[in-house]
């Protein structure tokens, strides 16, 4: 068997998720959960993907306002499509998380969810990262790809939780993260049954449903999950209420938060990061019984390695 | 190994599905579907287990409207708890299904999620239905506990998507039909994260947020299940729509419509059950491609054999 979490360094964080994984799956001991009841949640920019310095899926929203730009050219000069179209992230913060959503997911609605899911899929295999000049799937976190599939390994059931589009993420997640569509939480527009030549087909309306941040991921969990995870791992105060939902319930829980403190390797941020800032979660950690992850101190690797994209 | 669907009868209805998970599951053929998009939908109330002479969650609701009168008496006098309480059909049915679920939703909330689950649980396990005094998990149709168990023997991912609640259905759905709760989907309630002694619960609120039925059973397989099924099953116009989505996606699918014409066994019924009628799927159920399934010609036993329930 190869030793789980190789590219974790040995250490305190490390230790503490094997022993978290080893008591809750031994059975007859104190700590025992049924492996049904063995849920796990992740958010996903941040956490299980590289989120700087631009979410992948304003960047997938920039390559969507462009192509509508084509057709209408009048978007070049009407804000927040403009801002967009020139890369403005001081107008696109300004905007705040859930309305940089909001104009995102316009630009992905009057289609239908398998047009979207196509359109996903090819933009994913083509764009490169700005800063690292790979592809974006390439800029997937080595230790956490080998976290979900060693508590998969131990019963769990692994969860995206992510204020991402439900769907954006449904294109690569089975394939990048062994997560299957109906295990991908996210924010969600309205959509509309049409019928066309006798077929029905669901269209994504630029309206939106649910933009699935702090105690919305919560209500989402009940919503999709219908059970209390056991472990939540996220990255920002946006992940802070799921977690401490986790931590609310019964018998042992884990929650893990994802400090980017390493400049070198990957990007450092955290406070000022206005998209989706991390303050309360990180200096209340201890108090909420949260375990800080530093990817400087805890992480041996950062990326997976290069491969190839399908 | 054992015959699959033994309690279906020899016949065309039984060859068609067999001839159909052939197809889609045979590697190498026009036909084969790759296992993560082996997606196969079931309604509950009628399709997997009893629905006549009442719904079971109309009759769970009744039970927690009693509780609730208890509390307060002068819900005795106040329609529509009047007619919960007095069991008045007429009534209920003139409310029409949303409106009867209405009700219902609002007698299970102003609990958590938790708290809800063990009373469903407590009830299941003591209630008795009125017509078959068998307690009503024991009212489960074994022929559809034998599909769900062969598809997904088959490589097949079972959901059931209902108009019934998703919390109450979650509450016996992995034991009973092996389906867990994020593979339930159904009409649902607004959430509210609340913080009570510093630990976050979920409160069920009685405002409806989606009731699974007719094209919202559409929407909402986008929103949970984030890929079109190939299969689907169901026994009245409020599942229409999703058979007919099925249908309409490309490559080979299959919708089975069960049709309740036997009286000696169980109840026969379809076009005159207010709560749920069945008229334009039986109607045209060839027009559609759908396949009609008869309890009394395709179905040898009807229900699973009374055993413990827990």
């Amino acid at each position: 068997m190869t030793t789980p979490l190789a590219s974790w360094r040995p250490g305190a964080t490390r230790d503490a998720i094997l022993a978290f994984v080893r008591a809750v799956t031994t059975q007859g001991g104190d700590d025992f959960v049924p492996p049904s009841e063995r849920i796990a949640v992740f958010d996903n920019d941040g956490t299980l993907w590289c989120e700087q310095p631009v979410q992948v899926q304003v960047a997938f929203s920039e390559a969507r306002v462009s192509a509508m730009a084509e057709a209408d050219p009048t978007l070049k000069t009407r804000q927040p499509w403009k801002a967009f179209l020139e890369h403005d992230m001081a107008t696109l913060h300004a905007l705040g998380k859930k309305g940089v959503f909001e104009v995102a997911f316009a630009a992905h609605s009057g289609m239908t969810a398998e047009t979207f899911d196509q359109i996903a899929k090819a933009w994913l295999g083509e764009a490169l990262h700005p800063k690292f000049r790979r592809p974006y799937l390439e800029l997937v976190y080595r230790p956490q790809l080998e976290l979900l599939g060693y508590l998969r390994s131990q019963g769990f059931k692994t969860f995206i939780v992510s204020g991402g589009g439900a769907d954006f993420i449904r294109a690569f997640a089975e394939r990048t993260y062994g997560v299957p569509p109906e295990q991908v939480v996210g924010s969600t527009v309205n959509t509309r049954l049409d019928e066309i030549d006798g077929k029905l087909q669901l269209t994504k309306l630029p309206a939106l449903q649910s933009f699935d941040d702090r105690e919305e991921k919560v209500r989402n969990i009940g919503l999709h999950i219908g059970r209390r995870p056991i472990l939540a791992v996220g990255n920002s105060d946006g992940d802070l209420a799921m977690m401490r939902y986790t931590l609310s319930g019964t018998g042992r829980r884990m929650a893990l938060l994802l400090h980017h403190d390493d400049d070198d390797r990957e990007v450092a941020y955290d406070r000022d990061f206005r998209l989706s800032p991390l303050v309360e979660a990180l200096d209340r950690a201890d108090d909420y019984g949260i375990t800080t992850v530093s990817v400087k101190r805890d992480w041996a690797a950062v990326f997976v390695e290069p491969r190839r994209v399908d």
